[in-house]
């Protein structure tokens, strides 16, 4: 079994070979620098893991995994637009270095060329691999369409929140997975476990991301930590606060959020102690515990052995233990 | 064999049968109303015509059509944002009517709707059906790039131009073609005969468009005459004006495309005149006849009985002779 370094290496050289200097330059230049702004690679390298649980081989893996991470750094460039974010991992964002028109176009172009590598798939996989991905893809968006909508209402429930997560960041981990399964020939009940183990990893890592930006450290995490805060980020924590919060805190949590001339350091600063007296840290690393939990009973299913599931088993204390 | 107004016909209603009263209704509904302002469903009719030449049926091709005309038209919402056009076919575009962001997102998720569609292609017929038609998308991409490129360019050679139409137009026609071919389970040959045909048509029926703006019939157009002249834009006829243009009347024409004060009326009328002088709507007649002819002798050469083609052929002419 190689270990997650190995496959994340193997992801990354194969990433670099695809070529992005063909013309018209202004169109697939920004799809080149939006790759190489890195990232873990986590969802190409489970593809290849997942694939490796039941062949020897990754070749009919690679491209699909490709595929699903050339798409995973397209959403990140339309919703930084849409988010008017300027900054992504250091860099300036496409939309920012050049504009908005190249951005929706390079964009666009990259949502096919992920298509084009799904489609490089052995052919006896491709239909169930291209239906799988279309579905997540489509659920993306949907994930996005609500995360936006959210942003404008008084209220989300936390249900409804666990909802908008598993479309916008699980279902891509779970298709990454099962994409690996049903590529190294997995039979359907193994390839659907697969995609379990990977909905419930997705929920608790994105539960995982809302404690970060409240309680990680700065310098590990590679964002601002309150970042979430600043921007009234309806986030599991803040979900919580809303429904817990009586009185007096309820009246100084409100104030907070409606504040346009609080200092950056002092809201962070105020909301976090709201949180902590609310306890929502604890209700937020319960629930990413229940689905870790989850998701650890779904890959105890795979009946392959554990020595083969190992490495999954050690990436998935990995994104739950991770400090960034 | 159907009638193209008969095979429409069949388009129209599969069309109406997709569902996009799925939630989130602010995601699904955009797509809805893009494909309900109409248009005339040449593309997915070209397909089904083409299949119907090589089998009594259309079933196969049905779907695939579908995918051709939602891509199209998804090119069209997520241009008029980058061309910041208010009006489609008299009414406002998604970004107007909504906003910016759900105009994106919304074509993000048609974009995989189209793929959706495209994916329930007969089984045997789905990867090279697949593979044509990302190739074609990424070629509509790369013509749209050129075409705004070309906006900020202060010379294009005619020959850049038609291979921007080629791309940016021309392309969908042959893939549509191709894709009936295909489905109908037509020879290599005849397949490829069948795109030939499609982009010689795709190309006459751009030049046509180019005349139209300049010397059609207002009512029966749709849109205004003129708005090519209007905004500069270097269509076929402008390009060989400005290759053409010697002297007083060079200095003429560039006095036109420079003034900011000029009155639109005049400023048509202008140009026009200048057109007329320089004989470049002859020109462009000439060229787009070259590329009828072109279409007329691929289509001859598919090995099918000229009754079968005869639909397709009155298609041809419908679109070279129309008057919007």
């Amino acid at each position: 079994m190689k270990t997650f370094d190995e496959i994340t290496q193997i992801v990354s050289s194969a990433l670099e070979q695809l070529d992005w200097s063909k013309e018209p330059h202004g169109l697939y230049e920004p799809i080149g620098y939006v790759l190489s702004m890195g990232g873990k690679r986590i969802r190409p390298a489970m593809t290849l893991m997942a694939c490796n649980l039941f062949t020897n081989e990754f070749l009919p893996a690679i491209k699909p995994a490709l595929g699903i991470e050339v798409f995973h750094n397209f959403t990140l460039l339309h919703d930084d637009i849409m988010d008017r974010a300027d900054i992504r991992r250091g860099r300036p964002t496409v939309h920012k270095k050049w504009n908005d028109n190249t951005a929706i176009l390079s964009g666009d172009v990259m949502q096919i060329a992920a298509y084009q590598l799904i489609a490089e798939t052995p052919v006896k996989y491709l239909k169930p691999v291209l239906d799988l991905f279309s579905q997540t893809a489509a659920e993306i968006c949907e994930g996005q369409q609500y995360d936006v909508e959210f942003e404008n209402r008084a209220k989300v429930e936390a249900e409804e929140y666990l909802e908008m997560i598993r479309l916008k960041t699980a279902v891509l981990i779970a298709c990454a997975l099962k994409t690996g399964a049903i590529t190294g020939g997995a039979n359907e009940n193994d390839a659907e476990y697969l995609y379990d183990f990977g909905i419930n990893i997705g929920l608790a890592f994105q539960l995982k991301d809302d404690l970060l930006d409240v309680y990680g450290d700065e310098a590990t995490f590679g964002k601002k930590i309150g970042g979430d805060i600043m921007c009234n980020k309806k986030t599991y924590l803040l979900i919580n606060a809303m429904q817990l919060a009586e009185g007096e805190i309820k009246e100084k949590l409100s104030g907070l959020l409606q504040s346009k001339t609080i200092e950056p350091h002092q809201k962070i600063q105020s909301v976090t102690s709201v949180f902590n007296t609310l306890g929502v840290k604890e209700i937020c690393e319960e629930k990413m515990s229940y689905f870790y939990n989850k998701a650890i009973a779904n890959l105890d299913k795979v009946s392959v052995s554990d020595t083969k599931k190992q490495e999954l088993r050690k990436l998935a204390v990995k994104l739950m233990y991770r400090e960034d």
